[in-house]
């Protein structure tokens, strides 16, 4: 029998190449996806999409409300989704307060609650928005939190977070996803949709994403791509 | 102006005296509180009535179902909680997967939101039902995440989780609940309550509470209370 991982899926490029990595290992697959408020809503279907094209055992999704307290341009009206600038140093207003810190949290729950012991999650901390989140050092340190917040440590077993795109550039990762069969015009990357879902084009998540599909001299397939809620 | 604090809040005893704790220490308190579709939902509306006696800026309730994948007997109808034993020693099936994790990310991104540098949480590692996200390894490991994971760790400063009934008894944790006025009558820490809201009087739960207050020559003043939701 195939053992379980627990994949963190938002339906946006990355953690969909990130599903498509981990399936690629043979796991039996628990994607988990939240509906926490945001702006870009339209990357919950696109997650289902993926995972039904992928193949997933089963799709969890998770739904609370950031918006109760906002504090980020993806989870309130009264902030702006700010233009791409790839010289930005400070972390941008899309940052979304401890966001990483609770999908994992419940990636960690489910896991534990279904016997995995892998939980995949599709940061990246070179082709990224600044997100403290995303990064190596947070990442190393859920795990060691993990490791002593569960039975984990009771029953001497341990988590891995697997961080397949780490350390890849956003045009590895699209040529990562591309070498698994991944279908990017299932997958939604942009913080700022118009509302018949095609991506403004303008937010850091459109710059990032644009300039990886042009470095490749490709044209990204989900930029036509239409769906209403 | 007062320094804000997150506050975890249950409506249990060990939460609400954290909360008066809090208080003492004059901070604006936002209390956070969790429905996750635990089998004591009676719990919410005392930690509401607790909040209010005791005095906080604003109340947060999130909601989410961690019923979902159930896996413990507090979100699972079909697992029976256990009765009472002080000899028990492996978890108990009425552990919940993350949970404190998961609450204590939520109190993370809250706290980030609104400015707040601290965030206590009631838990306790002598009169506990064996949690191991009660144990202060776990809350250490979780301060290091929290403050890798969030803007303290690019704007240099650091969240604090305030424990201050981590290595108390449980007889100890209600004379200091005492001593600040806090008024039991409005807390419920069965894991299994009666229909109207009464405690059982045979889990874990109400075997610490009730061992606590027979120490102390007291009757819990919550025995005869009587809610329905």
């Amino acid at each position: 029998m195939a053992e379980k991982a627990v994949v963190l899926l938002s339906g946006g490029l990355d953690s969909v190449t990130c599903l498509a990595a981990a399936k690629k290992e043979n796991f039996e697959i628990h994607a988990l996806c939240f509906d926490y408020g945001q702006r870009h809503q339209i990357e919950i279907e696109c997650a289902r999409r993926s995972a039904a094209a992928i193949g997933v055992e089963k799709f969890h999704l998770i739904r609370f409300d950031l918006r109760m307290w906002g504090a980020s341009a993806l989870t309130s009206d009264d902030l702006d989704v700010p233009e791409f600038d790839a010289e930005r140093k400070e972390v941008p207003v899309t940052y979304v307060p401890a966001r990483n810190m609770i999908f994992l949290s419940f990636g960690a729950a489910l896991a534990e609650g279904i016997g995995a012991k892998d939980i995949y999650i599709g940061v990246n901390s070179l082709d990224y928005s600044g997100y403290p989140d995303c990064r190596p050092g947070f990442i190393d340190a859920f795990r060691k939190c993990a490791n002593l917040g569960t039975k984990a440590v009771d029953e001497n077993w341990e988590f891995q977070i697997r961080t397949p795109l780490q350390y890849l550039k956003k045009s590895e990762i699209i040529q990562l996803g591309l070498s698994l069969g991944v279908d990017y015009s299932l997958t939604h990357s942009c913080y700022n949709p118009l509302p018949d879902g095609r991506p403004c084009g303008h937010c850091d998540s459109c710059g990032l994403r644009n300039r990886a599909f042009a470095e490749l001299g490709m044209t990204d397939p989900a930029l036509e791509r239409k769906i209403t809620l």
